[in-house]
């Protein structure tokens, strides 16, 4: 009797947990050729560019590196090492996390973005891989006091989190108590800097529910209390990153720090406008078909005999 | 010269909350007789039950007793008694807690309930008013580990808090690891009980995000591990409390225990109806409005010579 197909997929993933967790105490990646998928209808070498549909089957078949023609793969690994390949949702469960974790070292993501009580998990399933560990803090409203948010930086680094994203103190940044917002952001700083190695400090503003005067303050504060980073927004308000809010961040904090568009960024067209606006940093959920969709035109020339010309439009 | 409305608005809040702040310490409050601003149209004493609009005129005028015929005071009281009076939007500046609390002493609602970053605040403005402090803890989205949810609730009781309402490991309780669940509320229970005085627990279990198998696996399992109540949702969510899952939760949690309706529940109609289905706490930010709300007939005859009926249908 076969197995029903929710059976099947549970089984799956579990295997596929114990395989990365066999893979990376041992230190090892599965490797596959491209060819292995390719029909060669677009010229070899450019199938990655043109014919994501078939590449995808490779890659879920278990390659993890794919050879490709100049041109393509540098765009693609440009994008993913920028990308937080995020999952936050309240209800995602230890398999889900699991298979992000399994995304994130194929595809090459800066981190993975999840919620605290995943830290361990992600940190063991990603060790030696070269991913981070991205967590949330004071996540996603911003409201508990500097102590907690602390406190919480903390147990995450101490279950193996590399970078912290911390939520501003939106409501005493309304109530136009700056003394309180800073230092609410100084004491995750003072946290995750003192770590050993020092993890990074991102905080978000929300932007969607601040007035560009607020962002602004959000933006020097951040910057004036030692973050790395500042962040758009949390995916949980209303609205999430625009270009316009990416570009101000950017021209307040200056060439020097990092930005980062969250929230909303689903194509490669809207993660290539972002970075164009100044962002370093991209989370997304979307992270896979970010990397995965077609640009608009490649970097380098088609090989000779190729049948397909490249798409029109500016890259 | 004129302020402009803005300016005026805002020094109105600002001497409400000295003035509340002055109440406060000295153990008083003001009150004043209905008749104040009553027009008599409907009857004298039950203003309150047919004419709300006129009635809040005066309560917006300071009152905060007003006298009123037997039958219509009781109905909008024991309804006040059970509601948390809930602000938890990110962005709630301190002048709208103070605001908050003042309706909270108003209307003798049970408590307010607010992010653990204005406890300190509203502790401050509702000593010795018998309005409890509620607040909440790995909130809303419950993915933060056991002992940042305990120290979150130590850190808010030793700030004035009296209610902890913590949110269940929603993808714990999805990937069955009841062991985690339950240690996860163990560890806020241990903290509130300890504290002096001991603080209720309340365990949201995000209903809109639950099979009814998990509503009923995350109860009993609040249940198990000695918290006070359960509680239907977030408000942050898809969805909020709805009549089957209060009587769902009821039916697990047997009748001793609490059971607590929140998120969309804005009028007094839908009020009662979690009430009739179970529920013996009610969170909501409408609670004015609720409470003003008319029943749908008196609980008492009105006095003789009352030009207007009582208005038609069950009570």
């Amino acid at each position: 009797m076969l197995a029903d197909p929710q059976t099947v997929e549970r089984i799956v993933e579990l295997v596929t947990r114990h395989v990365l967790l066999a893979l990376s105490e041992a230190g090892q990646s599965a490797s596959a050729p491209l060819d292995a998928g390719c029909t060669q209808e677009c010229g070899a070498g450019y199938c990655i560019r043109h014919c994501s549909e078939k590449v995808e089957l490779v890659v879920q078949a278990g390659a993890d590196r794919l050879a490709a023609g100049p041109g393509a793969v540098p765009a693609r690994a440009e994008l993913a090492k920028l990308i937080d390949h995020t999952l936050l949702k309240p209800d995602a469960t230890a398999d889900q996390i699991a298979q992000l974790c399994y995304e994130a070292r194929k595809y090459g993501f800066a981190t993975v973005c999840i919620n605290p009580a995943h830290v361990p998990l992600a940190a063991q399933l990603l060790r030696s891989s070269g991913v981070g560990v991205c967590t949330v803090v004071g996540f996603p409203l911003g409201a508990t006091p500097p102590e907690v948010k602390a406190y919480e930086a903390q147990v995450a680094l101490d279950q193996g989190a590399t970078e912290i994203d911390m939520v501003v103190n939106i409501g005493a940044l309304k109530s136009r108590d700056f003394e309180m917002v800073a230092r609410d952001i100084r004491a995750v700083v003072r946290v995750c800097h003192a770590h050993t190695p020092a993890a990074l400090v991102k905080v978000i503003i929300e932007a969607a529910l601040l007035t560009d005067e607020e962002k602004i303050a959000a933006c020097l504060l951040a910057k004036e209390s030692g973050a790395d980073y500042v962040k758009t927004s949390t995916g949980f308000a209303a609205g999430g990153a625009t270009v316009a809010d990416v570009a101000l961040m950017r021209r307040t904090v200056g060439p020097r720090m990092g930005v980062k568009a969250a929230g909303g960024v689903r194509t490669r067209d809207e993660a290539e406008a972002m970075v164009q606006a100044g962002a370093t940093r991209l989370g997304a959920s979307a992270g896979v078909k970010i990397v995965q969709d077609p640009p608009l035109a490649p970097a380098a020339q088609p090989a000779a005999g190729s049948p397909t010309p490249p798409r029109g439009g500016q890259y």
